[in-house]
């Protein structure tokens, strides 16, 4: 069971993240919890650190930001014996949950999970820190923001778990953002291919890593509520409460041909016209914004007439858009040649997903006839065997969406 | 270097730390730091936790309230290497600092403290977090409350360092509370042994533990104010600058007959009216409250003219007189016959302390009588070689100190 931070934002919501844990325990189950941070203790913690150094040794980031979860871990300890659950808190450094020494955003490398599991065995309830191991050098590593997704699951991994409840502010995954499609639907089941495209293109109910974890492992994630009743009835259709069930596609007996439709904004568009077309040019485009560890993710090349130029689009991270330009205007006539360099952030992605698309034909045809329909003007396409992305204006953003939502027959009744 | 909470209270007053810190590396010295939380950080994390669960486990109290320190050396130690000065936190269990299994309350049992001179030699500043261990059972072990300049005092000891500076709110110890004798004096110099008595009795500048462990390991104290500019010249008086050195009294060249004047105000009186005397009734009385880790302080008994009966009178701290109340009235007539017992907590103990009464007469007999000039009750008296203490009404509290402070020429010219 993992609690994010606003599950666990003060006393009184510890404690009813303490009844969801003694309800498990009292059905038989045995349990151990990864907590995040109290909401709004890292962003103070980080806000300091920043304040102490605006450049700043990510080994002592690290030994700052961890007490975040810290403080969580022995909180819900003491709340669970006082419910008359016997439970401890673990740090990472004592369990141990090691990591490689990436300070600051380490990758968990191991974790005992033997220690966990004789005190399950035994009735005790571990708390664990999430968000943190520690590292060769002996210091406390932290795992990235979101990283207590990622413990979880490694624990999960670790002690051989049914299951990995991730407890969240959003009753489980929807087909798309309820905000702009009031009709979205929560699923019941995704498969964890679909839910890593999803995620990755903005859903933000999980860390992407913590579903890629979880797809190695085949460690069946299940998001649901902390502000569900901890006393509700826990039998739904899936033989669950109200939520969803993230597994391997087996399990998902009705495949849907498309899942969700999700969209990210935080995209920018650089294009280069007229770059001279020799073996290597894409390389001398890529090399250096790989280098400056720059994620580029759609590429479309045309090549002009005479085939002696092309012109070349790409997107990135609009937060990555005055970095990358500055670099390949940096060696335009130095291993660069082309005509100008242009660019935009005014762009969205909109990714339609399904693993019965591997089965189905036409999909991607049904969804660029549906958006021109809407004269909606596609700047660039990119596939996967489960996915089909548009990058399209910004503007026409929603109405692509829900177009598309409709088009796939994803709204409720 | 020690710096308190206040020192430490949030990031610009931590800059202001590290600005002492290279000052002193600037001057060729090698350093070790102490810190404490930040002001407030303490009280929130103690809140949470009795929030959390009236009584609760003292192991996860520990693993809470130790994260206030882990924060304030991590942010300590980025300020110092944005100064220049090489510097990395350490936590208690990365030294290790090691202590018994007293959760909440324990005593340090060893220091590793090779690994951090083989960092000062090399120039780099371990920052350490105060007031923490790691316990045998491998979980986090708090000192109580003021511990970090008892973990200053022992990591000063680990590493054999000249001295052990204290940087607190208070720029020394005076000979007696200035905000009730404005003429005040701070001492230059005072003996581990005067300081023990002033802290006990309420001068509150160190923790007693502290300074004990300084006397039993001939660590020199030095108290001083973090809110000194840390760029002010460094040579006072003392070779210092201003503040109080505790050392051994064979370094106070010129011993005072009477050092200062200490007060307690947290005092109780309890008094057994017609104690059937018999062998064993001291025994009677002080055994169960031993028992429940109740200290009794002055004990005066008096015996009746037949012999057959005596009055016992004691103090203890007023926080308590109600359990010890509640202890002696449940013995009464079962192994402990009194006729009645009374009691108050408007009682206040005044000491006179100073290393040289050993070697001076009269001392006492000067103080009784300048307080009985007063008009000073004195309802009980106890001495020692290097004090003498009287228990009055509460009324007569701040008289009484002013009148002592200014009989042994204590007073500022």
């Amino acid at each position: 069971m993992k609690f994010g931070g606003t599950s666990v934002a003060n006393v009184e919501r510890i404690r009813n993240v303490g009844a969801h844990v003694k309800r498990e325990i009292d059905a038989g189950n045995e349990v151990a919890v990864v907590v995040s941070a109290m909401a709004g203790a890292t962003n103070q913690l980080v806000a300091w650190t920043r304040e102490a150094g605006a450049i700043h040794d990510a080994r002592e980031y690290d030994a700052i930001v961890a007490s975040g979860e810290q403080v969580t871990s022995g909180l819900l300890a003491i709340v669970l014996q006082g419910m008359g659950v016997p439970s401890r808190s673990f740090q990472g450094w004592q369990i141990p949950l090691r990591t490689d020494e990436t300070h600051g955003s380490a990758r968990i490398e191991s974790i005992e999970g033997g220690s966990l599991t004789a005190l399950m065995s035994e009735g005790l309830v571990p708390v664990i820190a999430g968000f943190q191991g520690v590292a060769p050098d002996g210091r406390i590593a932290t795992l990235g923001r979101g990283g207590s997704d990622t413990s979880a699951v490694a624990v999960a991994a670790a002690i051989g778990a049914d299951r990995c409840d991730i407890y969240t502010d959003v009753d489980g995954v929807y087909t798309t953002d309820p905000r702009i499609v009031p009709k979205a639907q929560r699923m019941e089941r995704i498969a964890f291919e679909e839910m890593l495209e999803m995620a990755s293109l903005g859903a933000k109910v999980l860390q992407v890593r913590s579903v890629e974890m979880a797809m190695v492992h085949k460690v069946r994630l299940f998001v649901r509520s902390s502000f569900d009743a901890p006393d509700a009835p826990q039998v739904g259709p899936n033989g669950l409460p109200p939520g969803t069930l993230i597994c391997d596609e087996d399990e998902i007996v009705e495949k849907q041909v498309v899942t969700g439709i999700a969209y990210s904004k935080d995209e920018a568009q650089i294009t280069l016209r007229r770059v001279k077309d020799k073996p290597g040019v894409a390389a001398a485009v890529f090399g250096p914004l790989a280098d400056a560890a720059i994620n580029v993710d759609m590429i479309v090349q045309t090549v002009s007439d005479d085939g002696s130029t092309t012109d070349i689009t790409f997107t990135l991270p609009s937060g990555d858009l005055a970095k990358a330009s500055q670099i390949l205007e940096s060696r335009k006539g130095a291993g660069l040649d082309f005509e100008a360099l242009s660019s935009t952030d005014d762009v969205c992605k909109v990714s339609v997903v399904g693993i019965g698309m591997r089965s189905h034909a036409g999909v991607a045809a049904k969804a660029f006839e549906a958006l021109a329909q809407k004269g909606v003007n596609i700047r660039a396409i990119t596939t996967s065997e489960i996915k089909i992305s548009v990058l399209i204006d910004a503007a026409y953003a929603e109405l692509a969406v829900r177009t598309l939502h409709s088009l796939y027959g994803l709204d409720k009744a």
